[in-house]
């Protein structure tokens, strides 16, 4: 039993109304795996970053007990970096500049005791590199994938080739959109299943997340947060909160792919608390089910 | 006990990417009293129309047990007309031609048997007149209402005065963030509780509705709905169902104003189905039922 990651490791420096940060650790393999090691271990990375990486963010990715052996260090490179600026009312950002530097030649090799990976959660990077990945992989219980427009548009071939060997795609409503060129967010779920996942989630910010599969739509609120510092980070923060405790449980059932989503909407939300990893630091599990039980009570009403 | 609901009748004519319509019944008293109608009766409306306002209409409300008795009719005059296109995603929509006709002059005078109304749902109409219409009331239980943002830019000062008399404010996310001047919708909420209502609601389209009191965020999913054929009505329906719903009940406990919401959100979801008041046609409360319980079902979970 384990968990696998595939993704970016990134500096990233961002706006935000309240405040702006520089070379913040991020990427979506940080995200995913540091929200996943709530709930299950060991979480394995495999990624690239260069020389510059902080080491106090690889001892915190180590404390949180994430297995580091398939990270490549190119000691001379520098890491990926990305920065942007959010609006006024943080559900839009202009991205600024990405310097993919040592990630421009990610070339993703699977170490052997990772093959054998029973729950394999690939970022948001080129969908080739994604089909490189599983063509490694013996077998898993599940793949989760996140895309985003930039290959939806220019990788679309690409991107569906990968989508047949998706089980579970997590993208954002506007990405939903483009990819099944269907305005209306249900019958766009049952177009994007129909190109090989069997299971979409369609993350909508502010407005939470839909889950559709064969038989169920379900729909999970966002957290009323007052203090929304940086949304950078929360949406690989879900899916990594998401396979993170399918991995837990080991259980695919509906039942579970619901909860699953609510735990991972739990952990985005204490990501946007704070500026990049920061808000995924230090959160005890009484914490956790504390604001899932929150969750419950946001939707709750009784019948009369 | 009794609903009064004061507001627009309107002839809309409205394009779809589903196709169009033309001199479509609406306005917000219509959909308003409509909607209310299927929770309580009898539903009094304060509005005015021109002579070309057809009698299939009024016959339909008449058959739905709304009192008419505060209906103004000019004959020589020509009805309020809205035309408007809505976009690819339904979410937004442009304004085409707004002709106000009689509108211009309406100047709401309530019935004498109609002031002692327990239940004031105002439409977005001026704000002044809105402060007009709750002059005319003795003391009613609450006070429901909704505005704009052309209201909340251009007659800023007279809205405000109008809130101190109001109980329950309904409004898009949009308003509210323009209205608080605070793009955080629970910060928003609080901002505008501070004016005076001490209920906000906040609609968000197809992302369902956020309840805010004193003590409580509730939120609301939008229906699923895989066939929306024409949102225009939504907001209104909304504020119709919950008011119809409050009227019912008698009752404005925290828990019951949630259920409102949910009665609110259900006669929404199936006025979008068709053109105009089409989709608030002939439902049967077995059918409200039914959909309420898939409200439910939507976004409940079991804990682990």
């Amino acid at each position: 039993m384990s968990v696998l990651v595939v993704g970016s490791l990134a500096l990233d420096t961002i706006e935000t109304p309240f405040g702006s940060t520089k070379d913040a650790v991020g990427g979506s393999a940080v995200f995913i795996s540091a929200a996943a090691s709530y709930f299950f271990s060991p979480v394995r990375i495999v990624g690239i970053v260069g020389g510059d990486f902080p080491k106090h963010a690889l001892s915190f990715l180590e404390e949180r007990n994430v297995d580091l052996e398939g990270l490549e260090v190119i000691e001379s490179g520098k890491t990926f970096r990305w920065s942007g600026r959010y609006h006024y009312d943080l559900n839009e950002r202009d991205s600024l500049s990405t310097e993919l530097n040592v990630f421009e030649k990610f070339d993703p090799k699977i170490p052997e005791k990772y093959r054998k990976s029973r729950w394999v959660c690939l970022g948001n990077i080129d969908p080739t590199l994604q089909r490189k990945v599983l063509d490694q992989i013996d077998k898993p219980r599940a793949v989760i994938c996140d895309t985003m427009n930039y290959w939806i548009e220019r990788k679309n071939k690409e991107l569906k080739q990968t989508l047949k060997q998706i089980d579970i795609l997590v993208l954002n409503d506007s990405e939903a959109r483009l990819l099944s060129r269907e305005p209306n967010l249900v019958k766009a779920g049952r177009v994007i299943r129909s190109m090989g996942p069997s299971v979409v989630i369609i993350k909508k910010g502010e407005h939470g997340a839909l889950l559709l599969t064969e038989n169920t739509v379900f729909s999970a609120p966002a957290y009323p947060m007052e203090n929304i510092f940086d949304p950078t980070g929360a949406g690989d923060t879900f899916a990594g909160g998401f396979v993170g405790w399918l991995a837990r449980t080991d259980d695919l059932a509906e039942e579970n792919l619901k909860r699953a989503v609510i735990y991972g909407s739990t952990l985005a939300s204490f990501c946007v608390e704070k500026f990049g990893v920061e808000g995924l630091k230090g959160l005890t599990y009484l914490q956790i089910q504390d604001r899932v039980r929150g969750f419950r009570e946001l939707t709750r009403f009784e019948e009369d």
